[in-house]
């Protein structure tokens, strides 16, 4: 076994994320390696949760980035928040609702299930309902921005519904979280978690999340320990804790926390609300060719996440055969549909600094190309132009 | 608040990790982020799994990387192959030995604890006497290099005790992987686990685990579901398992997984026979030099670890002061004691690409300057000279 240096393609990453990451975030995980307990890592730490109480729209202490994916950052709201036998409302209409049920399960507690169809998003009504029969329920779990469908719910609305009967609120914001708008402490939203590979354009590998004052309290009267080691926001606190000295409790992913806290120096330069309307604006010059091409979005726009586009195959095309054309001839990924949408959508992304017109205008070119070469049924050579005129607006 | 981004001085790591990372290594971090399901990056990723196997001396077919720390390849071990009732013999003879008895006791099973002193190896005798005392004992636990002391534990005999007596073990290799011999197949080992940012010498934030057939077998044969979504072995071998479609499970740590690339191809160019001996020789030239200064070793030669020195202090002398002298006015960390030895020692790490010549003479040539600044009561201006002779044998 010989093994060569690994030198990557470069990627075009308009699927569900990774997103495309900017040069600026990859040279600053190039930076040398600093101790975890170094005070100017220590210092940076306290910017990065500066800027992610900013990217949250937070004032919560407890903000922070867990060492590890957005499927850790969701178990570490689970095992923290839930004890054995406790019951759960989780809203489902899409692969992650599924997930938050696993964890739920895991934690020895009683997932009731509030679904809805994928590509829907969480009905406030059917939430009431399930409240009503479970006075016992201890908290609300769903998903903002749905990774799998593009569909977005009112996560003030639901959060609201949950305190109405006394329930703490565990929120996914793993593909919300600088695309559209969110509010934690504005929709009084208790934890919450996300990603860093979506619209914050990090690198993947560790996991924002923030609670509030009720999920702290919740947490320091456990009855039951954490069932995590790992997660246990009990020890993470000592080491991502205000003032004073920090407590050694794992080592920190710290090149990976240098490009986080430049994806966050951007996103600060850039302004919350730009970011947000940036997603937006690229979304709608997206649709304008999508639409003139022929094809359809499966999420309703009044719900649609700007950042996330679930779009229909043509009748009659191999799905597959056209994102591998896409990777191994234009060098762009687009994301292909999951669970129960598997086979029948593509997720194509406009996320964080993948957001920009040129991506627009490429992808559209490269599909129309692709779906033209193999004889698909869409109206040919007029989406690029189309996206181009929405732009021009 | 406006943040600007950060740029870290350059230290040298000498600590107890993270060590020193190679210019290559950094530089493969900073490369274009690929797809976790890109067909490129699941070639790079059958790649890691080859030379892990090599640097853990093992054919095992589940060998991978944890998207997260050796803490939490730690918890995978546990949470995967310990049920709730289990009896599990934990071997302590520092800090890491304690926190596997909490990942025991956050199973739901009980911890038949074997103590040693700090600094000293696992004795093999009180392990037998557990074994024969708790016959229904399901795993043994233990360090094979505790990064809180420096010592090493025989971990060939101890595993051979383990099966003797019915019992899986579960080895904790983070501080010994590429620095000393680790032979996991010929060693019997079941489950073990190890860091990146120690004798690799990769960017610290995901964790390389190996299981062996007997270790699968349990996880298979399971009859509770892992408590933990995100560790769970059954659905992570969906991903990074052998032939056939990879499942998606969480988003791959892609970029840092590129700098474990990078750092085991620089292993594999210089063979771990020669990395091991690297380190040994290495240790030398320092002991050469801390003896020369009149400092001594915490640990008996006979198990002493050469990637991690435990030094006493001279009598008098504030520990935390001549550290912070270190990183302040030579920028070099060394490591300070935790938890019985906190305030007792220094460690000094000789770990990876960290364990050179120059970092030897430059660490005791500034420590006997901060020493000698402070009055000590050691043999100044003869550290450097001492370790240079040693290195021209």
């Amino acid at each position: 076994m010989t093994v060569k240096s690994f030198h990557p393609p470069v990627r075009t990453l308009m699927g569900p994320g990774p997103s495309d990451v900017s040069p600026r975030v990859l040279g600053a995980m190039a930076r040398p390696t600093l101790g975890h307990l170094d005070p100017m890592f220590v210092g940076m730490m306290d910017e990065v949760k500066a800027m992610l109480q900013y990217a949250f729209q937070t004032k919560n202490e407890l903000t922070m980035a867990v060492s590890a994916p957005g499927s850790a950052g969701m178990e570490t709201c689970f095992v923290n928040l839930v004890e054995p036998g406790d019951k759960v409302i989780v809203c489902q209409n899409g692969v992650f609702g599924g997930r938050m049920k696993e964890n739920v399960e895991r934690c020895g507690a009683t997932a009731i299930m509030v679904m809805d169809d994928w590509g829907k998003p969480v009905d406030p009504n059917k939430v009431e309902a399930a409240l009503k029969a479970n006075p016992d329920a201890k908290v609300v779990a769903f998903v903002h921005a749905e990774t799998s469908t593009g569909a977005q719910s009112d996560a003030q609305t639901l959060v609201k519904l949950a305190h109405d009967y006394g329930c703490l609120t565990i929120v996914d914001a793993v593909t919300s979280l600088a695309g559209t708008p969110l509010k934690v402490d504005e929709w009084e939203i208790d934890a919450i978690y996300s990603g860093t590979q979506k619209c914050l354009s990090c690198v993947p590998g560790i996991s924002p999340v923030s609670f509030g004052e009720r999920a702290i309290e919740r947490i320091k009267n456990r009855k039951t320990p954490v069932q995590s080691w790992f997660m246990d926001m009990n020890l993470v606190m000592a080491y991502w804790g205000g003032a004073g000295k920090r407590a050694y409790h794992h080592t920190a992913a710290v090149n990976t926390l240098y490009a986080l806290h430049e994806s966050l120096v951007m996103l600060q330069e850039e302004g919350l609300e730009n970011s947000w309307a940036r997603h937006a604006r690229n979304h709608q010059a997206l649709k304008a060719g999508i639409e003139a091409m022929g094809l359809r979005f499966v999420v309703d726009e009044a719900y649609r996440l700007p950042q996330l586009n679930s779009v229909t195959i043509p009748e009659g095309v191999d799905e597959a055969a056209v994102r591998t054309a896409l990777l191994n001839d234009y060098s762009l990924e687009i994301g292909a549909g999951l669970g129960a949408l598997a086979g029948k959508i593509w997720r194509i992304g406009l996320m964080g600094f993948a957001s920009n017109e040129k991506n627009v205008l490429n992808c559209l070119g490269a599909l129309d190309a692709v779906l033209s070469g193999m004889n698909a049924q869409i109206n040919s050579g007029v989406a690029v132009r189309a996206a181009k005129q929405a732009f021009a607006k």
